[in-house]
């Protein structure tokens, strides 16, 4: 796309309210906008970043049998009443609401109760199952402080997967492959190293839940890593057992860490409330086990954009930077210019993604609006290099610059086709 | 994908409050589920179509240089109060919630406000002009009533498309490009035929204003149709005119009809409320001139179904069916199952999408299953027909029936690929 027609333009300051580092960089970039306190608009070159993110979480959710579907977001008192959870009391971050007629409506915070009252159309008998079911859907929380960009937000987009299991032994078949999926999600957007197990409180079904925790300084928890196991322990269990629960190892680290994702056995909770039963090979009646497994896609770009930046700006990875490279034509001779639209012809036709900084400005500041976007590459034609026959290619994380050939650019391109596309 | 592991079953029965055509096939197809009046949920088979439609209008809208964003639909009640549309006298179908700090938010019924204070900081010169951003996001409209299934409901998906442009010329020829693709979208997704171009009113800046009515018997309003022009005018222009506005003729037929789409000349009114102004080649300050564009499609799919649709179920259009084939095995020989098994191999190993009814059930209970759900070809394998070396293929809307032979239904297939994929 032709930078002197995007929408956004990148900013020096960020609102003066703003005080955590994603929502900073993301603003000053143009990939978000701050509506107010812990509410974020995505524009053009965040949303292309999100749905990114969500494409990648899509397959990985295809590929573990789930099953799109798209909830309301408003919420019907009298099915949360089942559980005992539309009382404020009981759930203290309800955004409520009403109907012309006074009767009062929740904002969805999650979807346990309208998807288990849905699936008590559809499951009946033991053919009926398993059953994977999962959307992308805003959730609304009514958060008293959001001080931390987009780790913690009002509103915000949310993958929501649950299982529906015979049993406990069949809910921890699926349990086991969910967190493999999450590690090659966390892995693909480039913050896997950072990214541990961590045991949290399991409720009434099971021991232990699953967070799966980000190492960053502004994480709002505290974890304790083992450095045996390579997996962690939040706060709540750590307070309880002061050991790693995998090894038992007593010296455990101290970190602040952002949870980008967790996995919880919910049994038959929520079954037993809403009469979700089916019958067994014998005809036998038993309530459904359930799990329910969230990653929020949102959180997931402010933990790259607090981990994977610099003091310049953001640095995108590349299987979800909003294009693969970004292409500068600096100023100088109309053959100079020729030369940089022909080469963005050339790769747009040659169907690599990207951003072309065709803008009549100076190379300064080209070079510190590529910086602060931080595509993976940036491709700069110069008068200067073109004098010796060269294109400059730059990788925004190493650093690294190469001078390559005019005639095999594309060609060198090419070799490295794996990472651009 | 196999039907018995499809999360949701047909039903006999739509809910009882349930008025509307088009939302009691979707239910007792498993396209929706309705969670309380006005309120609906979307299940894979209807979440299958909905992105089928979004991505349809997403490529029409990219093909008009749109920019994509998401913004949020919690509102800063401070944003509304610009263009004093916060308070529930100027706006009836507000939905409020609130903070914790007892401030009052709105949810977004619509999004000029915000997006014409997110354009204030990246539009100043005629440089930053014209510009189009859109997005598809979920709308809040506190209805009185709800009663026409998915045509009229409380919360839905909006595609909103503003666009910003120098002047009144400039939006002009936008705004005829914006016809001519919303009436493509329209023929798209089958309802071409039925769907009018309709004069409506056009608030301070523009006589008129156009609405995209598709006449059906579910519908809402009441239109005027002209024989000659083949355009419409809605109530309140005949009310005033009387006469159609392109060609004065008198003659006009009334029909009841459901507006699909609506494009809009907003002029400066949101330009001048927010100070959104750019600096013309001369240096001087002038309104940015804005136009809006909107199609819900949840309404289109609701439309579809009102009208593509017969006493036996949906008859979904090429375009936005779900899956291209419906292949039924019927009950018979294991060499029947097999066959039926391989050819549900191949066909998704070429990439044809198919249902394959691999349940065991019989005929009579998959054939009424395949036309409820409507998909635009059903592939039967029999033992009967086999036995002859035959496939049955039948086309949903046409009720056309063809026996193909067994060695030939692939090649028979492709030489159709136009229409499967």
């Amino acid at each position: 796309m032709l930078q002197s027609t995007l929408f956004t333009k990148t900013r020096r300051e960020a609102p003066k309210d703003e005080e955590a580092r994603n929502a900073k960089l993301l603003i000053r970039a143009g990939f978000i906008y701050k509506e107010m306190a812990g509410v974020y608009s995505f524009l053009p070159l965040g949303l292309l970043v999100l749905n990114k993110v969500v494409e990648l979480i899509r397959k990985e959710m295809n590929a573990l049998g789930g099953q799109e579907v798209f909830l309301s977001a408003l919420q019907d008192r009298s099915v949360w009443e089942k559980t005992g959870r539309f009382d404020d009391r009981a759930v203290d971050i309800w955004f409520k609401t009403a109907l012309k007629n006074k009767s009062e409506l929740g904002l969805s915070f999650t979807h346990e109760e309208p998807l288990t009252r849905i699936a008590k159309d559809q499951i009946n008998s033991f053919r009926d199952l398993p059953r994977y079911v999962y959307q992308f859907q805003t959730k609304f929380r009514n958060e008293k402080r959001a001080k931390s960009g987009i780790l913690r937000t009002r509103e915000f987009l949310m993958k929501d997967l649950y299982s529906f299991s015979k049993d406990e032994k069949e809910h921890a078949e699926f349990y086991e492959k969910a967190k493999e999926s999450y590690k090659r999600i966390f892995e693909k957007v480039g913050i896997g190293e950072f990214t541990y197990l961590t045991y949290a409180s399991g409720g009434s079904f099971s021991k232990y839940s699953h967070e799966f925790q980000t190492i960053a300084s502004a994480g709002e928890d505290l974890i304790r890593l083992c450095g045996k196991c390579k997996v962690a322990v939040n706060d709540e269990i750590f307070a309880e057992q002061k050991v790693c629960p995998s090894c038992g190892e007593k010296n455990l680290k101290e970190e602040k860490a952002v949870e980008v994702g967790n996995i919880f056995t919910l049994g038959t909770r929520f079954s037993d409330s809403f009469g979700l039963n089916y019958a067994d090979e014998k005809g036998v009646s038993r309530p459904v086990f359930m799990g329910s497994y969230g990653i929020g896609p949102g959180r997931l770009i402010g933990a790259v954009a607090e981990i994977r930046s610099d003091a310049s700006g953001l640095v995108w990875p590349d299987a979800i930077a909003p294009f693969a490279l970004h292409l500068l034509a600096l100023p100088g001779s109309e053959q100079t210019r020729l030369k940089a639209d022909k080469l963005y012809g050339d790769l747009t036709s040659e169907s690599v993604s990207v951003l072309y900084d065709d803008r009549d400005a100076r190379a300064g500041e080209k070079f510190a609006d590529a910086d602060l976007i931080g595509l993976p590459r940036r491709v700069v034609v110069s008068e200067k290099a073109l004098a010796e026959g060269k294109i400059e290619i730059k990788n925004r994380r190493t650093g690294k610059v190469e001078m390559i050939d005019e005639s095999q650019f594309l060609k060198y391109l090419k070799s490295n086709a794996s990472q651009i596309s």
